[in-house]
């Protein structure tokens, strides 16, 4: 029902298009883009239709351009609101009056206008007092003197009170020839010298503009805010020299320099501030030397900033008082949504500038073309912060402003460090292009001027428990940019907030600390040597031994870097982003390249440490004892000499196989998973998003809204944060593997040594030329090298404690000693080896007919049987004992007692042959992930790329340590390296 | 020098500081915050000193608050620019001058403001025409009649020519009594209803407001459109049909109705576009059925877009001519800085809404008290797409407007989703805060409206390669708002472009490839299912069958499933983004379900296939044949029988052991790095930046600026970029593992048929009941139990080929074997291994007294010996006959030939053992993990998390393998799982 209402109430205007039933072409709705200023002098433009129309006959298009009006001398006979009829005057004398519609006789010219025209002083009379038209108009004079006092008003017809300067000043409307007549206004003379420099230097350009805005209005303002207090032209005055760059020279009565002249005859401060003049602004601090450094680091603001709680405050409040370049007063602003940020953003970004504690940096590139649209003049803002007590009224403290561009005679007074020989001033203005305007206040300027970068610098009191800082400090410098092209040239602007602190404290305490640990790594590292000359059994202090203790130094330093460098890391996360109120505040990033030089040198000396591992690691002396003895006699007919020799049946080799196979495996396991790791850490890092912990901001928030405002990462943050996050997930896996997977499914380790067990082999390791670790792996059963059947009655009667224990001494289950060997075992070790080693060696060496590989069946044969029976005591002159390591001796890992005469054998039931292996050495290999990790992400800001380049670092080494561990391991035990797969 | 001389001067005004050298307490330097509006009437904001001061007596402030002036009946007696002094005009009959600086006697009272007063058309004189006061002032009356027709102007100073209406409809300045006066113009009578609907109807809250915008210039406006043709009250009332939301009744003459009045009678078309009237706004499209779809789908643009190359356009571009709410043409404006977008953002994203293909959408919460203080007054937009045709002048087409709350008799007629049933109109409105207010227009609106939802969507043409597509449509949703709290109401709007195409024709496209692919992937799981009945060896269809034919489908849909979703994946990557002209765009996410659906089914599948292979190689059966016969009799003591007896001499289980061990550890290398793989995949997607390819813009940027726009992602791009990713570097690893590392390095399934034949041993593996593996490792040298001499000469004489070739047939090479056993063998082979199973079996049927492990060596042995004497074709029914597999055979994966009376083994080179590994199941592994990889990111929209939990996945699913795998391992081939480390 309702759509029938509907069809029959549209059908009827839908009848008139009903031509075209079918088919719409869309140049059917398109039109010709047109545009008033495209309408010629005889068209207009025709706001519904939105094309150019012709005017009718001797009409003109109006100022708008929007409709006609008849041409000059012509009135308007007829007007029905869409159209006019225009018709000429008839008399030449007369003119049309000024509503257009009639014609009059006029008393003087007609101007080009067509309407009538009078001298100056006069008004034009075209009506009497009713509204009844005059024949002829007439020109009335304006009464200058009393008690009239008037003059034309700005459209000409009427005669109104004039200004009162005149009044004032000649008692006339008239300004008297010794008066001086300036800017619209009368002052009586010598008040102010007569020639004022009305150009604007801009130095960055070396160029000097003629400015109109300073040479029509300065010296008016000066003289009325002098004479008059006018408080309007006061301002206009301040904001002159605000353009001025707050600059004076004593060449020159510039603006600053009238100022000057305005302030010293000023009576009276307003607000009982000593450098604010009543009825002037308030420009200049005073001049003292330090005076910028007692006003900014005097006495701390009366409220302290907390970043949580109850009493969390965070917001940094700004008013501005707003003059127009006038001098009027606009109104109160809130400094927040833009006004003094010029880049545009969203408003919750450039909000969050005024968050405390985030550092905010917004810049971008302007074109100048839309300045100039955007800014016809500049407007000035008296920056206050504002302090709310609680119960308290509204107060606000001026914020002073560090113009770095402020010159006096020509020279920078702003641009050193030096706080004490600053000068402060006061209001800020953002884009002037008004002062480079020559020739009218509306064409384009040549030059203009852009508050390039604003900085407001907060700077923490020191040691302060209640979020204390000083007043805050305005940066501001302008840059001039010569308009050549305003569509192409742009200008890059900055608006910033910065928090410092005197970071003099946590730098002495670093060094302290870097100072202290070093002494203690270089005590430790000369124990290292020490040990290691002990280990090598020489005693000579010789290069070797210097570059030994570097190495060792190196790896030491590298502990003292990082154990300094993630102290620092943690200390800033933790106490930056948990504070309450704020005491800390973080280094800028300038105050950071030290942290980062400290990481560097962690890493490269941490990199030195690893790789000397690796080294020692690939070339440690190993070999497998095969205990098996053979059965049984087998029958062997050897050849050539036709009779049957009684010869023992082989042992088989396999068990030996089995056990090198293994140990080749066990290399590179570790006590994490490494690869487990970096997935786990850049999981929380990006996914959890711990990373965001480390944006210079107060916020612990892990999940940032996106269209928040993200401040920069601060890197001490950054590696406090992915280190931390590296060390804990390393401490929980090595926690897990220890606790849980160690026990309850898996332990490398052990199960290596039973296998050493229950093969029958024991396993000699010399990582050092008289020290190595010893693995005793004689089996309980006498015989391993057996078939199913008494391998599994052996584990079972094993099981059920059936046999002996499995230690070297009797009754004892210690299977692992670490061993110093004296120097005739070692060399008798060599001797052994010696021919195997030929393989390696120049080919001259070898006997050309001996076959190296027999060669080495036999060498293995010897030192199988000589280790074996140097185990079972057999040689008297290289005999051993066995004995616990003392607590000391374990805890600065050095043997006290030289093996001149025996062999010591020390019991080790914590595996410690591990060392050998990455399993033993899993601080070093963390920590140098850890240092990887983080200097990549330092390098490149990016997470991700520090975790696929760790996985890689990770997976190169072990290869390298996998592939050359078993080279030498098939090289030193020579098994071949076909079964170490 | 300089220095001293900027000492010298800044000195002159330093001495009066220097009263306090020391200390400025941040106190010193604050202000108490004070308003013009805190300032009572007596006192007045000093804008020097930004504090209230109070006025001298007899004064008040004035009206901006920032002055005093002389109260009411007192005039200025002095004023010096600073302050005036005020004197009370003596007479009780004087009133004060307009000037406020002479009393003057009043003709008739003084007003409150101590002024004289005149009667309404009258003029107050107070001067002569030369300035001279006057001593009484004078109340002149306007002539309202010819020839004067003037009336007071708006200051009430002087008479003037009056309104042109009141003339042409009264031939005098008032407006006679048979006529209208409204809205300050007076109208003939009768020419429009006197009755107008002048209350605005809030839809969404059921809210008729009645407003004084509507009452005061409603009729007016129609009058003065009709009668006088005025463009400028034309466009207003257009403007307040807009406000009215296009909606009219038959009931009310409402807005529209009397834009409808006016419509009618107009005569001729502007622009020769039938709907758009001369004079008038246009507003409407025509009403007839299926207009809406004739206009937008009849005829493309004659401009095409293109995405690259020197034709490149993606430029939209828009223009809007802007009116203001009083109908005033304001001017031109191109649609982009934000006028259309209220959510503010940087420029540059806002203008990324116009580029083409770029899927934008704006949205943000904004306040009710920004919009009220930043929109007082409603804008009106008529939108024009710009059509730049080379050598040719800018034409603008018309952008139809379907405005969602537009009413007809309180039906909504948009909201539908049938274009037929559409009314299209013209005319843009964003913020209407004008329409709401009751009582006065600066007041605070009762309700206001918001465009909360604009939307301008593009379709291309069908099948186009030129990138043509129809002219847009702008769709716009108006929100109501009660306006209550504005402080803390929000509104929430969007602006959007969307892009589209029809997909009719890809959806069928699919639909088919599916419906192919599905009959295939039918065939070849029946082929499959066919396969495996032989090779079970029963020809019976039961249950079991069924659900394999089952699982053997669901791998096939899977991989149908994923092949269909790649490849859409792929499509849209590479013809979206690489198109030159635009031919396709995306679908739009709503249409991206049934892909997402598709990549379910996949994963799904994929996973059912995937744990059915886990579980197949987690069953199979194995078993390893030791070749190795005793060599000699050792000489044995039996206990208690004291006799010595001649017994041979142990094989030592340790080449088996070795053998198992690595087995085990072989189960679970694949031919690609699985970490490796995520890690490389999330490097290219996160580091390298090519997900930026799947964000939904024309660009193939990988690396786009921080501050551009960041369109949403398309699902189905960000599937194709990863999965692309996935399989290019997982088939690259293949290669590389084939070529390289496989050649060069290490190939470790080589290595264990190498080992296999080193060591002595075979291995039988039985996929399925009758059909499995056999890697034949007979030692050509008869012994490998043996010591370390006798291996290596055994290596030696091998790699100088002195010795037979390790082949299962005499001068073969082939080691490996596929095996079709006969039923018999499978029987005897069960039999044997039954005691073993017994293990596991329940206790009660096991004979109390046998000791288990006794009677699993014991099925060891024998087991050993049964297969040895098999493979030595020592069983003349169980004989098995060798041949090669024929080509059909390969392909399809089944044995023609059924092994009724002898075992088949089939020449097999390719090592297809492997299939019992994750080494022969690469592709299904690899398809899953890219499944899983895709559809965690298709949830989580994170491809770091994505690659998390594929790690987790893949390390799951490694460890269940090789756990699982181990104890079957242990179990089928009796080697105690300790030595499977």
């Amino acid at each position: 029902m309702a759509t029938v209402t509907l069809r029959a109430f549209v059908c009827s205007f839908s009848i008139i298009f009903l031509l075209k039933p079918n088919g719409f072409s869309s140049q059917q709705f398109s039109i010709t883009f047109q545009q008033p200023t495209d309408c010629g002098v005889e068209s207009y433009f025709d706001i519904s239709s939105l094309s150019c129309v012709k005017c009718g006959p001797n009409q003109v298009n109006s100022k708008s351009g929007l409709a006609c009006e008849c041409q000059a001398g012509f009135r308007v006979l007829v007007s029905n609101g869409a159209s006019i009829t225009c018709q000429q005057c008839p008399d030449a004398n007369q003119g049309v009056t000024q509503d257009g519609y009639g014609c009059i006789r006029c008393p003087g010219s007609v101007g080009d206008n067509g309407k009538c025209q009078c001298p100056k002083g006069s008004v034009l009379v075209e009506r009497e007092w009713n509204g009844n038209p005059l024949n002829e108009a007439q020109c009335e004079a304006c009464n200058a003197t009393e008690p009239a006092f008037s003059a034309p008003d700005t459209t000409g017809n009427r005669c109104v009170r004039c200004e009162d300067s005149f009044i004032n000043s000649s008692q006339s409307c008239v300004c008297g020839t010794s008066n001086i007549q300036a800017g619209g206004m009368c002052f009586p003379p010598n008040s102010l010298p007569a020639s004022v420099a009305s150009n604007v230097i801009f130095g960055q350009l070396a160029l000097s503009v003629t400015s109109l805005w300073f040479s029509s209005f300065m010296y008016s303002s000066a003289a009325a805010c002098l004479l008059f207090s006018n408080r309007t032209a006061c301002q206009s005055l301040g904001n002159m020299c605000v353009m001025n760059m707050h600059s004076s020279s004593t060449i020159n009565n510039d603006a600053c320099g009238l100022y000057n002249t305005v302030y010293r005859a000023a009576q009276g401060s307003s607000q009982d501030i000593s450098y604010w003049r009543t009825n002037l602004p308030w420009l200049y601090y005073g001049d003292q030397l330090g005076l910028a450094s007692r006003i900014l680091q005097n006495e701390p603001l009366p409220v302290g900033f907390s970043f949580k709680g109850t009493q969390k405050n965070t917001n940094i409040e700004l008013q501005a008082a707003v003059y127009s370049v006038r001098g009027e007063f606009l109104r109160w602003e809130s400094v927040g949504g833009g006004n003094l940020q010029l880049c545009p953003d969203t408003p919750t970004r450039q909000q969050s500038a005024f968050m405390f504690g985030t550092a905010y940096k917004q810049s971008c590139v302007l074109s100048v073309s839309e300045l100039l649209n955007g800014y016809p003049e500049p407007v000035f803002y008296d920056v206050f912060l504002v302090i709310q007590k609680p119960q308290e009224d509204k107060r606000l403290l001026a914020v002073p402003l560090l113009n770095i561009n402020q010159q006096f005679n020509g020279q920078f007074t702003n641009q050193g460090s030096s706080m004490n020989n600053w000068y402060l001033t006061r209001r800020l203005m953002l884009v002037d292009t008004l002062s480079g305007r020559e020739k009218s206040l509306s064409s384009s300027p040549k030059v203009i001027r852009v508050a390039s970068n604003i900085k407001i610098g907060f700077q923490l009191v020191t040691n302060t428990q209640k979020g204390q800082v000083y007043p805050p400090l305005m940066t501001v410098t302008y840059s001039d940019i010569l308009v050549t092209d305003p569509t192409t040239q742009t200008v890059t602007v900055t608006f910033s907030l910065e928090y410092t602190m005197d970071q003099e404290e946590a730098r002495v305490k670093t060094d302290i600390a870097l100072g202290v640990l070093g002494g203690v790594a270089v005590v430790h590292s000369l124990l290292k040597t020490a040990s290691w000359k002990r280990r090598i059994a020489s005693p000579l202090i010789d290069l070797q031994t210097i570059m030994k203790f570097l190495v060792f130094y190196a790896g030491d330093l590298a502990n003292v870097f990082f154990i300094i460098t993630v102290g620092t890391g943690l200390y800033w996360l933790i106490f930056f982003k948990a504070q309450l109120f704020v005491s800390v505040l973080l280094p800028l990033p300038a105050q950071e390249e030290r942290f980062v030089v400290y990481v560097g040198c962690a890493f490269a000396l941490k990199t030195v440490q690893f790789l000397h591992k690796l080294f020692v690691q690939l070339s440690v002396d190993i070999f497998f004892i095969d205990w098996e003895r053979p059965r049984s006699k087998a029958s062997k007919h050897v050849e050539g000499s036709g009779e049957a020799k009684s010869q023992a049946s082989p042992v088989s080799i396999w068990r030996t196989y089995f056990v090198a196979n293994e140990w080749n495996e066990i290399q590179t396991i570790r006590k994490i998973n490494p690869t487990f790791q970096v997935i786990a850490v850049l999981f929380f890092l990006e996914v959890v998003g711990f990373s965001n912990l480390a944006l210079r901001d107060p916020s612990s928030d892990l999940h940032p809204s996106p269209e928040a405002y993200t401040p920069p990462y601060s890197l001490i943050l950054r590696y406090g944060v992915a280190s931390a996050m590296w060390l804990c997930i390393g401490l929980m896996q090595i926690t897990f593997f220890k606790v849980i997977h160690e026990r309850f499914v898996e332990d490398k380790i052990r199960q290596f040594v039973d296998l050493c067990s229950i093969s029958n082999i024991s396993v000699l390791l010399l990582s050092h030329r008289c020290f190595g670790y010893y693995i005793h792996g004689r089996s309980v059963h006498g015989h391993a090298d057996t078939n199913m059947d008494e391998m599994n009655t052996n584990l079972k009667r094993e099981a059920e404690n059936l046999c002996g224990q499995r230690g070297l001494l009797p009754n004892s289950d210690t299977q692992t000693f670490q061993i110093s060997i004296t120097n005739r075992l070692r060399a008798q070790y060599d001797r052994i080896i010696e021919p195997i080693n030929w393989r390696s060696g120049p080919s001259r060496l070898v006997d050309a007919s001996a076959n190296p590989c027999e060669q080495s069946t036999k060498a293995y044969h010897t030192m199988n049987r000589f280790l074996g029976s140097v185990i079972d005591h057999a040689h008297r002159e290289m005999d051993y004992i066995v004995k616990d390591k003392l607590l000391f001796e374990r805890i600065i890992g050095m043997e006290f007692i030289e093996p001149l005469d025996k062999s010591i054998f020390y019991n080790d039931d914590s595996h410690s042959f591990a060392d050998v292996l990455f399993y033993g050495n899993e601080a070093v290999l963390l920590i140098f992930d850890t240092l990887f990790f983080c200097v990549v992400d330092l390098g490149s800001q990016n997470f991700i790329l520090a975790a696929v380049l760790t996985y890689l670092q990770q997976l190169v080494f072990r290869l390298i340590r996998n592939g050359m561990g078993r080279r030498n391991l098939a090289s030193k035990t020579l098994v071949d390296k076909r079964f170490l797969i």
